[in-house]
């Protein structure tokens, strides 16, 4: 299958600024133990599979109608989950549901970039960020983390002065580090953009502030999420997906939360029918049995735990490894690798496949079962031992 | 529900030439008939809703791994499809994928738009494609058709060698006017662009022609499609759906038949995970049976004809109603309508509702059920006398 190979001819108009790109994405590699992008390693529960085959058959006679544009229902049980999950109460308004985060993502860009527009980040964070910008000719700047991969709240706060940028966009917890973000830290950047004059917008234009909460479930148990903040602050956008700890990567399901005036403008960049009548029921069927799909996450969160007390008992080259605090159902770990690409290319050699990914020297492991773990230690354990014999 | 009343703070970044904008879509109204977005009128037969409902309950177990990006089953079922359909038989690499062909659409204008492009069209047409400009910033031009709709070649030829655009998007049959496009047609403006040096792209980059083959299969039988010409033709893609033909419009599963090149260009900008496992698996469910999902096309296809000869007999202000040739599941008819507005108001007063869009003077109505056929009729009688009678 040559499906994976571009050769794009030089006679196609494809845009300057692509050629020579490659799609984006980890390879999908048939391996026995896959770790590399995040998922949750835990089936959806049979009676989430049965429901969502009978929400499914109870809409299928509907299909030659197009959906419901505005996906009230998913709405109202995206406000019903936030409202159980974080404590606050969002309105049907203040809610919107996309094809996964990314499409999420991909409309804020749509609607706050552009040309002669920026977008901020806080470095490292999420590898698919710049493709955002670059797939809607918005700059992209980013401002450095600490070096414990805790955000540098002045460093960011002069970066927002400095570049006056439409969108500031922060990961909570952070990818690929994990690292959790506290909401005092939210707040001073949405103070810090409260008297910023957006460049090239009009008077009175100030930056909006996106959260990424893609992995915010796994959170440690108390701890606020942004969501909280909407009610106060109308420019800042709070977007989440059903992807990882819903267990439902395969359903492509975002939602953003946020004032009413920034949903609108999502409405107006969107295609009309974004999200088809089968995702729409798919959804509500999963949210029918949130109690079945987050069972497994109290358990992940103590397995990225043993996880990370086991990495820092192993050494490479005579130091013990490195692991960065995590709220996410991955670890950054290493550190001092200086070839990852031998650890990564060991680790495959026996069934594991883990993410090279972030600052130089570190590499990504998202949590399996336990079966997957115990198989990843014992692969990890040869491949240092293989690569430091070298 | 304050869900359809756009407020936009003016603090927010909106876009500079999105402030003012409403959202793209005909209005969706709880009306008896709906004739106004081109569905078709009868429900996916009850053995497709079964298939379906099976295929979703087999792949809901993996629901929390991410779907197969490159979706290589679905697109051997486009093949297998075309094969069936059109006679010609395309790899996989030459077909893909997306979330309705509006997505198919817009990721042609991402990979081959942007500032400084132009895309051109032939007027009047889909008027979702200015809107596709719109989001991905790439200049929207139009060559005028002849009055009956058929395309204007000379003019067409010309605008392409003044404007040299990367894009040349046909819709064939054409939307909202229903004009077939003859194959020759195509052919002459894929000549034409064969020496066009695409305005600020590299030497030898020329545009690429899109055919939007929506409602193809509503064509005359034994007429060609443009899929036949993709193997000599590198810089033509075909962009069909699922929604119109198939009854599958809730289920958002558009598609393009083009070069590899072309696909690779598609596989640059999608979105990883652009396409879900629901989709793809219903998707594939329908393909299980074609035969039923297509089997009331042959019948809309004499509606449309039979509906075309009654409304010649027609008259309004003492002129028979005017008709354009149609080969979709819709009419344009009207052309002398002095206030459409006011009998889009009295159809809709008598429970039917069609839309006014199009040149002005006409209305579009799409083909539903013989009794919603019967109720267009019976409504637009009295309409045409009431607003006469003014």
């Amino acid at each position: 299958m040559s499906a994976t190979a571009n050769t794009i001819p030089a006679y196609l108009p494809l845009r300057n600024d692509l050629i020579g790109e490659e799609p984006y994405g980890a390879p999908q590699l048939d391996v026995p133990v896959c770790l590399n992008v995040n998922e949750n390693p835990y089936a959806p529960d049979p009676a989430v599979c049965e429901a969502i085959a009978r929400r499914v058959l109870e809409i299928a006679p509907t299909l030659n109608r197009y959906p419901d544009r505005e996906h009230i229902a998913l709405r109202r049980a995206f406000s019903d989950y936030i409202a159980r999950e974080s404590g606050v109460r969002l309105d049907v308004d203040q809610l919107w549901g996309a094809n996964g985060s990314n499409e999420i993502m991909l409309q804020l860009f749509q609607a706050f970039g552009g040309p002669g527009r920026t977008a901020l980040g806080a470095d490292p964070t999420y590898s698919m960020y710049p493709e955002y910008a670059r797939d809607t000719f918005t700059g992209w700047r980013l401002a450095h983390r600490n070096p414990d991969f805790t955000l540098d709240l002045d460093a960011l706060v002069a970066a927002i002065g400095d570049i006056r940028p439409s969108m500031v966009l922060i990961t909570s917890p952070n990818n690929p580090t994990g690292t959790p973000l506290p909401l005092e830290d939210v707040e001073r950047v949405l103070d810090a953009c409260r008297d910023i004059q957006v460049a090239g917008a009009a008077d009175g234009v100030r930056p909006i502030v996106v959260i990424d909460e893609a992995y915010v479930e796994f959170r440690t148990p108390g701890t606020p999420s942004a969501v909280e903040l909407i009610e106060r602050h109308p420019n800042l956008a709070v977007s989440r997906t059903m992807s990882k700890a819903f267990a439902f990567a395969g359903a492509r399901v975002g939602y953003l939360a946020a004032s009413k005036g920034i949903i609108d403008c999502m409405r107006i960049v969107r295609m009309p029918y974004h999200l088809s009548a089968v995702t729409q029921a798919a959804a509500l069927a999963a949210f029918e049995h949130t109690d079945e799909q987050l069972a497994r996450v109290d358990h992940l969160r103590q397995v990225r735990e043993d996880t990370a007390a086991w990495l820092k008992t192993q050494t490479y080259q005579g130091e013990p490894l490195q692991v960065a605090e995590s709220g996410s159902n991955f670890l950054l770990f290493g550190g001092r690798f200086d070839d990852r690409d031998a650890i990564f290319d060991g680790l495959l050699a026996r069934g594991v496949l883990i993410r090279t990914v972030g600052p130089a020297g570190w590499m990504r492991v998202c949590m399996g079962t336990d079966e997957e773990m115990a198989h990843f230690r014992d692969a990890l354990v040869e491949t240092l031992r293989d690569v430091e014999a070298r």
